[in-house]
């Protein structure tokens, strides 16, 4: 029931009759655990920290490393209070974990642990680490948390600290490259349901509505792609990737017109990070050095508004923002399955030896990646895509691309 | 089976030993089918109109009037297409209803017939009823097209024309006079679980984090008071029938603080209508003639933010609005038989020759009422009240009032 | 805003013209606390227990009860473990109740303390309350455990022990005399409509399909009523209440071959107690003391099959028993806010020095009463009741009482 | 955006160390529209016909195919009612299906055009479709039904018509060769949760509660895997690809005592194929060629029941059997998408000329497999693979292979 240490997952599924392959010849770990262990169970002194944003299925990744660590028969577990913040915020105590104090939190959203946004000085962290004497640290976070990670891991190296560092990405705009989809993101895709039904129920029932719905996405469309694919009620998706004009005659303001006079209603779904070169920029960066987003679902709002006004059409165009009813969600099924994989195998990489990995499905495949390898830079829709094709042909939208 | 004419609802049913009895005198009619009916089926035009926003339920009173005509034998059914409106917008058409075409329309939310605010002449209106042939017309809406309803009525009976006109009170806000309660309302306190359940699980999972939710309510907070009981999760409940106070040592921003500091989080209910004293009025009017509301709910997220700001203390503050995630959805199953009663009970109504009357739920019994006795203004919670009293029990808030 | 001793709720609300009034004439107590209390906080031990079998809303009505009594300043609360039996198996520890502890618990459906069947002497009982000083029981049971309530209270009073022993009804069948509805009920009709509308899609979508769903209802088939009324699909409903024949014209039986070859489908509701008489009776009971019901609902599943394959039409008969999935449900909002106020007024009854009472919502109202009075027989539907011809005119069942 | 018609999906992504490995070599065409079509749009006569039993998303591929033939053009599209019944049953008629009709039909479970199971003579089959003038042929069902598919793409072939006969796999169980999942397998996973969720509940909440659920799976257990996964609430996952036994030392039965008497409650999850073989067949078939199983079921309640009573040991057994409640719901978000891509697929491989065929998803990629490929026997669980393995360190359950 091993995994063999030599074992490797292929990033290569197609091959591809045109010179340019899309697939790359790189291959990663498969995750698994291994028959032989580098450390001592009696001996780990075990933590977890949840960094960023809220994430469907983050309780159920904690919940199942204590179970994991539990099995090989780590006693000593904590969790970190509020992300990074709870290694040098003396106000904080850390949370003593065990098999029977998570048995049901995967059943509440949220994390049981908090999260916190920004990091704190990597010295200061690996201080409280060696404090602390935490010897095996799992992190779940996004890309900046990731970054994060591999700073602690290669301090701990330098000080010749054994402490093996093993991340989770918990990405909900499933923007991680090189792995098939983060946790919470199929939840978050099926949350949003809820959202742009009601888009559409009130775009049909009055009279010319029109139902915007903003989505999460910074630099990645997914959810939004996704999302308008599974609803089949959507008539145009808006995503980062894709620049899209709303003024002129192949802009979306015509198209939501045309919509109106031919069907009666509209449907629209917007990234929150598409279009933002539509607005001035706000200049300003988040506690996770995030840049500050314009709000284009309002500002899109605004300008359908006063562009039906100024073309002597009626029309109701209602504004809904579910964010934070899809972040707070409970993991479905398939997120809670995806969870407790990961969950499993960032127990077995840490035992494996690993350090400065992060854990991911890849090709249907459990894999670790070394975390460089996965965070330079986001993973994006590929507008050239089968998939981003699909989108469009069920929106049914046509190009919205900027012309010169 | 009948019910007789002259059986009555008893509006007392508490007998008070004070003298201040909030119990009324007066008495409505029983609803139900008459052994004598007023008009032959087979000359009835019967039309159903649904005027105002969306409300949880339309679909299915739609669906019972349709069918309770059918089963006395009505062969000739439309529908009014986005409110008054289809009365004279001379590019919509009437809607033919059978019963195979509504069978399952309760399945989804919204109006299958288009709603829309405002009213349009009476007269004109009166002139389309005519000229349509039509002799009985089921009107679902609010309190203003309550009052247009009546003026139909009044404006029938001037003309000699024999037009039954019966309304069914459709007000999320709950807020009709003398209804036990009103169809949607339960659906709704419901739906907002999910937006204060999310709150909730944002504000524990951050640090010192506080959600605040905007629930409907523009000038009576029944949803508000409602949804905060049923969540056990609402720290503060503000609603337009309690005026309460921002600053100051019994406002609710020290209130915040303690909770902060004492149990690291906090959860804010607010109806639309509550705290409008706090801000400049609008002064402008939608298009039901009700003042546009100032958005208190923004308003209050940045007062917290700036006065946590100014105490130095950190605060992650979330805002939620569901409202028309609320609107939209399908009527649960107690509005659903609330529905379909109140639909049959609206048919036998005019079958037994009732018009400018509108049928509601009162002291658990479905009753007959003249429209003028209900709208009068709108019903309000009664802050001396006990469900008052059980509300702020629960969220154990205390008093905000404003202090000379 | 409290409430005055002598405040009573009227249960005669309707002024019926006939003589033979339905409405009684008595009167029970307005619930409610009073500006005196009969026990001091400090001397209190309060004990909770819930009897009998699952019902959704349990958990709700034990977390307030906790509040509410530590309100009233109480620090000595217990629950019970496994109904009556806690009292009594030495192997089982009482729970230590705090509202830290059960804070969330209302999330989560079932009962925190667990539940079982049947009672044990009631002498066992009271020596175990004097045993363990407890002076304050709560109960949460049906018919069966408020007799045994009764008699503990009556056994305390004769021992001139001073403990208040408070009901609150828990019943998912609602068959509770003079109470509007019992806590549970609402989210068991609303849990129904997910069985019965797989039952109509899997009817629909077969050949000659039909479905058969049996829902709880012992000797009152509230629940089929009202699941079948909100359905909008059910097209027979079989109570307890109403006898029916199988074969013959005017049976079940022909009525579905009509269906079947008008319609091409058909639903049939069936509470567990309907049809008994068509079985040979069990003869055992259960450790509640109620007798063993024959399963109706497979009895008809395999009539309905044998009469199709005797009448050589092909039929696809699929049998739906979702009992424990509707059981174990959280509470809605509507049962939630029920319980809330429930477990309010039980703690606030206890302290105005009731005993020997049960707490219920009537005529919008809630109120005490005395345990006799409302345990006399079950509650059920009455055939002749506006209640019963609405969901009859709603499934358009024509008569199936068996004739002479 | 075209795929070339030399791409192909390797079957391939795991290079294995070790010689045995489990990957297949062969490759299967990339799915997607080609550049060159094969028929002329204004030439189709398209028909659509769903066998077998409900599964999510039917709706959802029927809607999808409808649409994507609109997109190419095609006008005439029928929907065969009720399986391949409907070719030979003079009494139905075929249903038009236009873009109009299929809007929402997603929104509902179950198939738009009914189901039923058997085949009928393929030259009857071919004979129907040649006397229709059908020459695009869409099957969704099963292993049998792809069989009967292929039966008349070869009759076809003989006849020399050219008729595009191409399948979407349709079975819940996820049994299908080659393939990643199969659609409506998803929501089957998640929708199981409220059956064990209950299961868990009851058992919980009951002195010594158990809970048995059972799951589709003839003969493969993915569904009842999966779901134990998701739920992290299983004791004990029985499938029928691992015999178990009940008595003996490591029996389950053993296994059951020790966890009542461990910590209170258990759960075991059991796939209706799973321990077919402790039980005498019943020898009997389905009318789509299936043998009818035992139900283990009942039949594993009543041993654990007896077992329990010889034990000396009070048990509370519930046993709930969700199957149609999961196989009528509506698909899930995830399925929904599954759905649409196949249904697109579906049509663009019969534009490109291909027949006897089927779509489905391999390594993350849509794939065009020729039909024997993929139904030469069922997927299975392979009880050595991770996934497995997964799962039993989810319930914690020890080996209860029957031993010699």
């Amino acid at each position: 029931m091993y995994v063999h240490n030599d074992d490797r997952v292929l990033l290569k599924v197609i091959e591809y009759v045109s010179p340019t392959s899309a697939g790359a010849d790189c291959e990663v770990w498969r995750a698994g655990p291994r028959k032989k262990i580098y450390i001592r169970p009696e001996e780990v002194k075990a933590a977890i920290v949840t960094c960023g944003g809220l994430c469907p299925g983050l309780n159920d990744v904690i919940r199942q490393i204590v179970f994991t660590l539990d099995k090989y028969g780590v006693k000593n577990i904590v969790g970190i209070p509020y992300g990074y913040r709870g290694f040098f915020d003396d106000s904080l105590s850390d949370i003593n974990l065990t098999t029977h104090y998570v048995q049901n939190i995967h059943l509440s959203g949220g994390s049981l642990l908090g999260v916190s946004r920004g990091g704190g000085q990597t010295s200061d962290i690996v201080d409280s680490l060696e404090k602390r004497g935490i010897n095996m640290l799992f992190v779940l976070g996004g890309n900046g948390t990731h970054a994060g990670a591999n700073a602690i891991h290669d301090e701990c190296w330098r000080r010749k600290m054994k402490v093996m560092v093993v991340c989770v990405p918990k990405t909900i705009d499933n923007d991680i490259l090189l792995m098939d989809k983060t946790f919470g993101f199929d939840t978050a895709v099926e949350a949003a349901q809820r959202a742009i039904s009601a888009a559409y129920i009130e775009a049909r029932s009055a009279y010319h509505g029109i139902g915007v719905v903003k989505l999460m996405g910074r630099q990645s469309g997914f959810i939004a792609q996704y999302a308008s694919l599974a609803s089949g009620h959507v008539n145009a998706c808006l995503i980062p990737e894709v620049p899209f004009t709303l003024h002129g005659p192949n802009g979306l303001l015509v198209y939501l017109e045309h919509l109106i006079h031919t069907q009666g209603s509209a449907v629209v779904c917007i990234a929150e990070g598409a279009g933002q070169e539509l607005l001035p920029p706000k200049g300003s960066k988040d506690a996770s050095g995030n840049p500050v987003l314009s709000d284009t679902g309002v500002y899109l709002q605004q300008q359908i508004k006063n562009h039906f006004i100024a073309a002597g059409t009626p029309a109701d165009v209602k504004y809904i923002d579910p964010t934070y009813m899809i972040r707070a969600c409970q993991a479905n099924s398939s997120d809670s399955i995806l969870c407790t994989v990961l969950g499993q195998n960032a127990v077995h990489g840490a035992f494996a030896g690993f350090s400065g990995i992060t854990v991911g499905l890849c090709n249907t495949h459990y894999a670790y990646f070394p975390i460089p390898q996965v965070i330079d830079h986001p993973r994006r829709v590929d507008p050239s895509s089968r998939m981003w094709h699909r989108c469009i042909t069920s929106t049914g939208q046509p190009d919205f691309t900027p012309r010169a």
